[in-house]
């Protein structure tokens, strides 16, 4: 992107199997089969593509951390899933979560710079330090580790993730037949790490992307989580309730880079979406309550009293939120979606029964409700005003709820110059406007 | 496969980058970069189903632990370059290498599972316990792990993948619109292991697949790993260099397999073997002559040395090897590429530069060298009488090494009768005469 072009708008199809709605399988025409199904998310890949859209992200838990007896879950894994994604695309940003509690480096290194190498430069790495109890259980923990050490964990990670994706120089492949030389060795270097939590001596058996390596991306709301993503992220993925909450957010953040020696706007802040669209507002609102009506009420007290960390009879659905809530774990939880639930029933006094509305089932995120021109509207108010770079979009049902937003609010935000109309470029980096990063990475641990 | 249907011969394409002659990237015609294109991978699994092969191989190592100065290593992570194989095929077995001492158990279920799903049925893990100690030192060792320790890990790894990937009775994905009921979780059953490696709780987040669950495969050689192998595995290759190794091997693995309570032929012993096809057999040596004759001499002193644990400088070219050789590491090394290397050398007297010839660059397999007729004649000899139930070929150079065999092998076979020439199912195990496993798998650990 050249240096006087306008600022341009980033969004990203979160492809949550069904969508994000809880009850998105229950409609008629869904399939309720598509979490197992990787034609599904190659379908939402092409059409997020002719949309031109920033990339796909895949969200993970390895574990069953939902409810499975009312909807599904995440199931297949996502850096495999974008694997046969990539293949089926040509431009599309990919972008998988994976844990850096319940992954060794190396591997984790390795397996995204797979997925880029075979995009051509499209992957991209959410990391998550994963805070629930099933996942940990799956990982010889009785219990979840300690917020300060997952993140301490997590850092140290990080960085060496990115010191063995610059384990070879970019001149370090030669392949000259005649002499018989085909890498020189001098150029692929050790990482030699030897930190709290890893020893790994490198280097890695991969060489460098058409974008350098992966982008980082990361969901941190803690303080904790603040200074990862100041630290190691390129974009990170907010649960902000409100357009002021989110401007701080995001002035915060890149305050935090700015301490680390990076430059202004150096990290990307895409704003979590749900969006329900109707073709009128009424018929939009009608879609939201025929979809809420469909999740079983269980589910979702259910859901908000795990957010919340207090048993599920704590609540009642006439009642507000109980006052006074600390962090559940004894400070180790989830801060994104506590703080998310707790913002939107404060800020509006709701009951539990009008949160699980305002929620569309329970999850933390912000959902909107209208036309294609109110969606669009929100989005070019949040942007145009410093609360977003972009959005991580969660349609409320998939594939539908996706076709809604590419063919009815891409058109009205291409038109109001914000969002593009062809890709420039045919990397991530090339689509979020990240320059290559140099190949070497000093590891300060 | 009916009861009454003669038994049929299983042939896999080990997909070993750019053929397994350490030379062949400097073949005129050859492209270096394959080692890192998915497409060169796609391209040997769409051949190697045409010529209706059981499956595709993916060997691994999760270091640089080969001669990257000299020749192409094993690069991009095969899971996932399976993935991309799945979308793009519809018969063929896919078969991954990962490791047991450098992975964790609900990782490798997930990702094996996820194959499997994603293919319809045509996954395999070939478990392995790494003895290189580039790997070692990419995960937190100094030293390789004690060889005992690693068997010991893998035997409770396997078991434990096994149970997960059984988690899920097959009737319980329910999606009752109606109801709301999407899993009846009454049929989705925790691990609850506790084991001296593993603490695991469950259950997968994944069901099982059209096969049930992945086909095991090792290629244990060691009593530690015929142990293994007679436990857990549903093929193995091996590395035998003779005949009447290769039956007493698949007798002894047929007998331990008994004694854990398997059936007969319960492991298809497959038998790695490279191909150098000519029209003629003094085209096909023409051909092994110019292949190793590209080959560094040093490239084939390390390898020899590195698989014998001797240093370089013991070896000299116009002599036998050292007498008295102890298996490297202490008795932790690799013992299918040592007891191979030592079978070769010593079966024929060869001198050091002699048994480079004869193993095309100094890897432990058993190479052939000849016309398409005298290879079916080898194959069927082998088959015929108890040495094999099959062969992992590894081709002298892909795709063409390969071609040659689909083209002028595989036909040769089927007119004698020991070779389909149609896929009679859909699934690795269809493919493998294997039945698909009962649901619940008893973990003794």
């Amino acid at each position: 992107m050249s240096g006087n072009a306008p600022r341009q708008l980033h969004l990203n199809i979160n492809a949550l199997h069904s969508g994000f709605v809880p009850s998105a399988w229950r409609l008629p025409h869904s399939d309720p089969n598509v979490f197992l199904d990787v034609n599904h998310y190659v379908r939402l890949a092409q059409l997020a593509e002719r949309a031109c859209l920033d990339a796909i992200f895949l969200a993970d838990n390895a574990a069953i951390s939902d409810q499975l007896d009312m909807r599904p879950i995440t199931a297949l894994e996502p850096t495999m899933l974008l694997t046969s994604v990539a293949v089926a695309t040509t431009h599309l940003g990919l972008i998988a979560t994976a844990s850096t509690s319940y992954n060794e480096p190396y591997n984790i290194a390795r397996r995204f710079s797979t997925l880029d190498l075979i995009s051509g430069g499209r992957a991209g790495w959410n990391i998550v330090t994963t805070a629930d109890l099933p996942s940990a259980r799956n990982f010889g923990h009785d219990t979840v580790p300690d917020h300060a050490t997952r993140y301490a964990r997590a850092d140290e990670f990080a960085a060496l993730v990115k010191t063995l994706w610059n384990s070879w120089d970019d001149d370090a492949f030669i392949a000259d037949k005649s002499s018989g030389r085909f890498v020189d060795i001098e150029k692929v270097h050790p990482a030699d790490h030897r930190g709290r939590f890893f020893s790994v001596r490198g280097a890695l058996n991969l060489p460098r992307s058409a974008q350098g390596h992966p982008v980082l991306v990361q969901a941190g709301a803690s303080g904790d989580g603040r200074e990862l993503a100041a630290r190691h992220a390129e974009a990170v993925f907010s649960a902000s309730q409100s357009f002021d909450e989110s401007r701080a957010y995001r002035e915060d953040l890149n305050a935090r880079a700015a301490r680390h020696g990076r430059g202004p706007n150096a990290v990307k802040v895409l704003a979590g979406l749900t969006t329900i669209i109707g073709s009128t507002e009424s018929e939009a609102l009608r879609r939201r309550d025929e979809l809420v009506d469909l999740i079983p009420v269980q589910y979702s007290l259910n859901r908000i009293a795990g957010t919340l960390g207090v048993p599920v009879d704590s609540l009642s659905l006439d009642k507000r939120l109980p006052d006074d809530l600390p962090l559940p774990n004894g400070g180790n939880g989830n801060h994104t979606f506590f703080n998310a639930t707790l913002a939107q029933a404060r800020a509006h006094g709701y009951t539990v029964r009008e949160l699980i509305r305002a929620l569309a089932g329970g999850g933390g995120h912000r959902v909107i409700v209208g036309t294609p021109e109110q969606v669009a509207d929100d989005i070019e108010h949040w942007f145009r005003n410093g609360a977003a770079d972009g959005f991580n979009l969660m349609p409320d049902v998939l594939p539908d709820g996706l076709e809604a937003f590419t063919e009815g609010v891409v058109p009205i935000l291409q038109q109001r110059g914000i969002f593009r109309r062809a890709y420039e470029g045919k990397t991530l980096r090339s689509h979020l406007g990240l320059s290559v990063p140099e190949g070497a990475v000093l590891d300060t641990h």
